[in-house]
């Protein structure tokens, strides 16, 4: 165990470029999966990058790093990851850092800050934005809560992961920014699909209307990127619809926790489960567009 | 009369920039108002610029200039100042282009284009984004339908208004671009008021997330320039709630007329009301985050 020790568990989409990176970095990994023989072929698969052990549980990391990021689906899965057994509060010393990397509910965060903390582990909250891509290319953009003092220790092993490094507060500070975070991304794709419909039965040519509005105050990253894939016809996720869903859920859940109307983020919840209703959840968040434009009464794709 | 004679029906918060800056370009300006008075004062006040003649109606402008711009509120002002008694269309020789640059109907645009064409006369649709700062900068984006032999004739007197010219085919398709631009920018402002209602009910510093969420894929104009105005509880016109209204009105008129469901943009056009209602509507149309703070029981000033 040495201070370039950090273990990782969860190799889904985003932890397995995470965990190149690190390695990348110079850290020695110790990775586990809740999925037998994940972690084994990632470890094998990955040995030429640096030096990179497979264990069977959480508690087993935590045996082997005083520093462990969680990066797996959703809230119950760290809770399961984190305070389950052989989970990760079952063997982590006094000193360690979780960070929780996973988007998950702020309240739960809390919930799971606190429990760390009477075994005097300290836990920070550190969602990212920036999809796989983001990952691949150490570009993620990363939302933190938790004491201060712990962000400092990891934060080189943040940066081999992210370029813009924030820091929100007390715990579950970084879950409620990677929420606000996911409220403006919804609601600038439904713009989006509400103008590229409406200028399709508008009988306007797209791609000179998305030239011209790039280039003003309806501008958006959402326009700029997803916008231009809608007008290709291109619906391959750079993010999944059932993973935006999930977002979006605990944004609902976080906003009726603390009584704040978001109807336009509700608005895209409910027309995001046309696509889950169809069985097409693995398709990109620009899919919403084919739900406009069947409204519409448009030919789709 | 010369090529360089143009005229303007219009000198509201929009005309008055636009003119200086044709007269700055070297056009011969004949302006006329609804208003008595103000075509002479303008003309009295900007004298220095170049040669600028005020007259009494559009008609007036008509015998003077074989172009004349229209930049005036709604619909039906178009329409008076066109097809009514002593406007364009009863003194407007063949051969003659108007360029209405107010945001008006699509529908009624090809009414009226149709109207004129029976007196061979052109017309073009221009609208343009960029507000008061771009009719004064000279940075409007300007999108155009008509005849595009007539927008060629024409270009030149456009680029002494904007920067971005962008030709979308028959006459209304400028109308039409238009109100995409204006679906867009009601979207992303939902969405900014969403996201910093909820950031702030759940303890966040709003500058800081403003600073980590521009970075990424949230970003928006909206997000930008009126995010931060929101922050600052800067609430001065750069688009007044009025003006967006009755933008979102001519939006929701045509999608009725062309079937195209727009729920996000039809409920930022009721959330505004509530603004309307309270006899703020000359307040910039960031305003709205206070009547999502208010919602969410937030003090607001």
């Amino acid at each position: 165990m040495t201070e370039r020790s950090v273990g990782l568990i969860g190799l889904g989409i985003m932890g397995q470029p995470m965990a190149r990176n690190l390695l990348r970095a110079g850290y020695q990994l110790t990775v586990a999966t809740r999925q037998r023989g994940k972690a084994e072929a990632f470890a094998k698969e990955n040995s030429h990058l640096g030096q990179v052990e497979a264990v069977e549980t959480p508690a087993a990391v935590a045996r082997n790093c005083r520093t462990i990021i969680t990066m797996v689906t959703d809230t119950p899965d760290v809770e399961a990851v984190v305070r389950g057994q052989d989970g990760i509060l079952t063997a982590a010393g006094p000193g360690s850092i979780i960070i929780d990397m996973s988007t998950i509910s702020p309240r739960v965060t809390r919930e799971l800050a606190a429990e760390a903390a009477t075994r005097e582990v300290h836990w920070l909250d550190a969602p990212v934005s920036g999809g796989e891509k983001g990952a691949i290319e150490g570009t993620l953009t990363i939302m933190v809560g938790g004491a201060e003092t712990a962000l400092e220790k990891v934060r080189p092993i943040l940066e081999a992961m992210g370029r813009r490094i924030t820091y929100f507060g007390p715990a579950g500070n970084g879950q409620a920014a990677k929420l606000c975070n996911q409220i403006l991304v919804v609601g600038n794709l439904l713009a989006v699909c509400e103008a590229l419909t409406f200028g399709a039965k508008s009988g306007l040519d797209l791609p000179t209307l998305h030239q011209a509005l790039t280039g003003g105050a309806a501008n958006s990253w959402a326009l700029e990127v997803l916008g231009k894939k809608i007008i290709d016809r291109d619906f391959k996720p750079a993010f999944m619809v059932r993973l935006q869903q999930k977002d979006l859920r605990l944004v609902l859940d976080a906003a009726y926790e603390n009584q704040t109307p978001l109807p336009t983020t509700a608005l895209g919840h409910q027309l995001f489960s046309i696509i889950q209703g169809e069985g097409r959840g693995d398709d990109g968040t620009q899919s919403l567009a084919r739900i406009f434009e069947r409204m519409a009464g448009l030919e789709s794709d």
